[in-house]
């Protein structure tokens, strides 16, 4: 067994494939959650306004499908940055980035449970307690690339202190958790808040980023 | 807080693992459309008439399963485009991408919805509420680039001008949805039509593409 | 509108992305057969004989299954053959790829209908319609390469009596649809026997192939 | 016919073209294994209780879930392993690895079936069996490589040896289903622990890889 076991670290692995391997699980968990939208029966097809109410109930679960779709898309970019500063693939980066994809593409079912039980405590809770994971995960991932494969360029310290400061995502996930059981209110509008932290632009960084595009 | 959402702008993002990522969805999309065509339930399995009767039915979905997967393919190609033209990504790049994704990635639902209900005017205008949305946003993500990360050997004019004429498909689908509520076969044709405008081709601009091939 | 339609002939359009599209519409197709395989319900979840029987009234949705796999098998590789003979890409290609990977797309529908109704002429006589519309489909976009496209050291002649070659395989679908509406069970061998022509190697090129591969 | 299956052979093959389709269907595989879990149906849908209980329920689908993922993750390494040590693509590759993707393209089906029926001898021996294929199948691909397609700078007495032990795999999945039929629970934890014969890095040579990668 030890023989089998052996092989398979450093040498077939390239990050190319590892990208190309995780791109396509984001891409089918991001295309998936879409599923959970059935189409609703109707008693009159013909009849505008009762799809219109059709439509209107199903806003619990278009809301939590949004708020998935950006979650995936903000751990995609995570991710994406995790491998470019890696010098190259072990045997601990390829089985952290497998446990980081098996909770990821858990995600499709709380989303849908989500959208099905929005006023159901444990619903709410257990969507934040699964974003809580995701975000360990991947600061797991990310933690393992500084301290054992941080690429020739890179700043350690810089990271670590990047990698200690990510540490924020999960206490917000992990407050969202706690508040479904007093007011679930407040949890799923947090849910649909904290994606916002990381997509509107800061003022003066995105300055910055734009002198170095165009520099 | 600051410092996580910092990262993640410039540094991290290739261009070609964006149009990776892009590129799976747009292709599960587009396979996905075909699973709202369902197995009809037969009575007597053997008969071949009692089948054909059942499959004529399925024309509706058939049609809208079609026309769904045109329209994906032409914003491909036009997402296809504008990665091309772009010399670098950055934070809004991205965001702009991952929402048109998120408005692409939805469009398998109005297309269910309008292969069960066509002849009742919500569905057929939402579909074409969706796709003016889906114009909307890879227009935007059009001008972002040529604003902000247009590549070198790009022609700044001919590019403001190309995006500003893109804005006649946006006033294709709003008729389309509109229409809807009046004459719904004219939306219904229509939305088969739109397609056709992008794929035939046009003889002398054609000529010239073949000979710029062949030199 | 001219010029939005002007533009997207050749400029963006690039054969490795087209390649990464239509792989990853492959792979989907692919992989969705087996969803046509469903658990079956048991009224004893512990009896291993009911299962058993079960499973045994699968087996036409098994082999329906297997015989799809193998096609799209095929496919993929004359396509991957296609695009590498290929100088580049034009308006043409695009579609003319975009309009078979429609068709092929459709491909799981035809492979339910023929699992659900193994014993409906016009089911098992589907298929093979079904399958020679995207042979029909690949040998055009072949043809277009090979007229309008093909790489600077292929052998046109070679290639075009390659092509007329490949409407053998249109014959061999068009036999398949029309021996359903006589004897079905000689359709259904000749579907399962079919992909074992593309497989299966011939002893004397095979050699070749290796020589040339390790010299 | 003989030139149409001909060609097809080399020429039209590149590694690069099969490791990108093979990586779209297992990320597909992956990712399609948890719509198995499906939202559970409650009679009261605010309460937390209730959910509670209909989760737990969902207990053995979510391990069967968890096994099956890692098993891919597994095979995935093993098949990057083998790619990369070959120097070409040839006929018996590609159908060889085309046969493989269909043994694990058919993952989902036996998961679901011991994730619904984890008591049933018959699904827990099910599940054994078609890893078991599976583990032949990839070994058949690895040594058709090694004799065939090894690259250069390869060790084909190492490669040999290597191959061999890896037939330990399908002793431990034939073992899993055998014991089925007399214990099935040690089937069941053997395939929660065989993934971690895997994962777990062993002391010593984790060592040499780390400091191979850090030199």
């Amino acid at each position: 067994m030890k023989g089998y076991l052996h092989r398979f670290r450093l040498e077939g692995m390239s990050l190319e494939r590892i990208a190309t391997f995780s791109d396509g699980v984001f891409a089918i968990i991001v295309t998936l959650l879409v599923l959970e939208l059935r189409v609703p029966h109707l008693n009159d097809p013909h009849n505008a306004r009762e799809l219109a109410e059709a439509l209107a109930g199903l806003l619990p679960k278009f809301l939590s499908w949004v708020a998935s779709f950006l979650y995936v898309c903000v751990f995609w970019i995570h991710h994406h940055y995790i491998l470019k500063i890696a010098r190259a693939a072990d045997r601990g980066l390829v089985w952290l980035n497998n446990l980081f994809l098996l909770c990821h593409s858990f995600i499709p079912f709380p989303t849908a449970l989500l959208g099905d039980y929005s006023m159901n405590p444990l619903a709410v809770s257990f969507f934040g307690v699964v974003l809580l994971i995701n975000a360990l995960a991947i600061i797991a991932l990310h933690a393992y690339v500084v301290r054992n494969l941080l690429g020739e360029g890179e700043d350690r310290a810089a990271e670590w202190a990047h990698s200690r400061r990510s540490c924020q995502a999960p206490v917000l996930f992990a407050f969202g958790a706690a508040m479904a059981w007093i007011l679930p209110i407040v949890s799923l509008v947090s849910y649909l808040l904290i994606p916002l932290l990381f997509i509107l632009p800061r003022d003066r960084t995105t300055q910055n980023d734009r002198q170095r595009v165009k520099s």
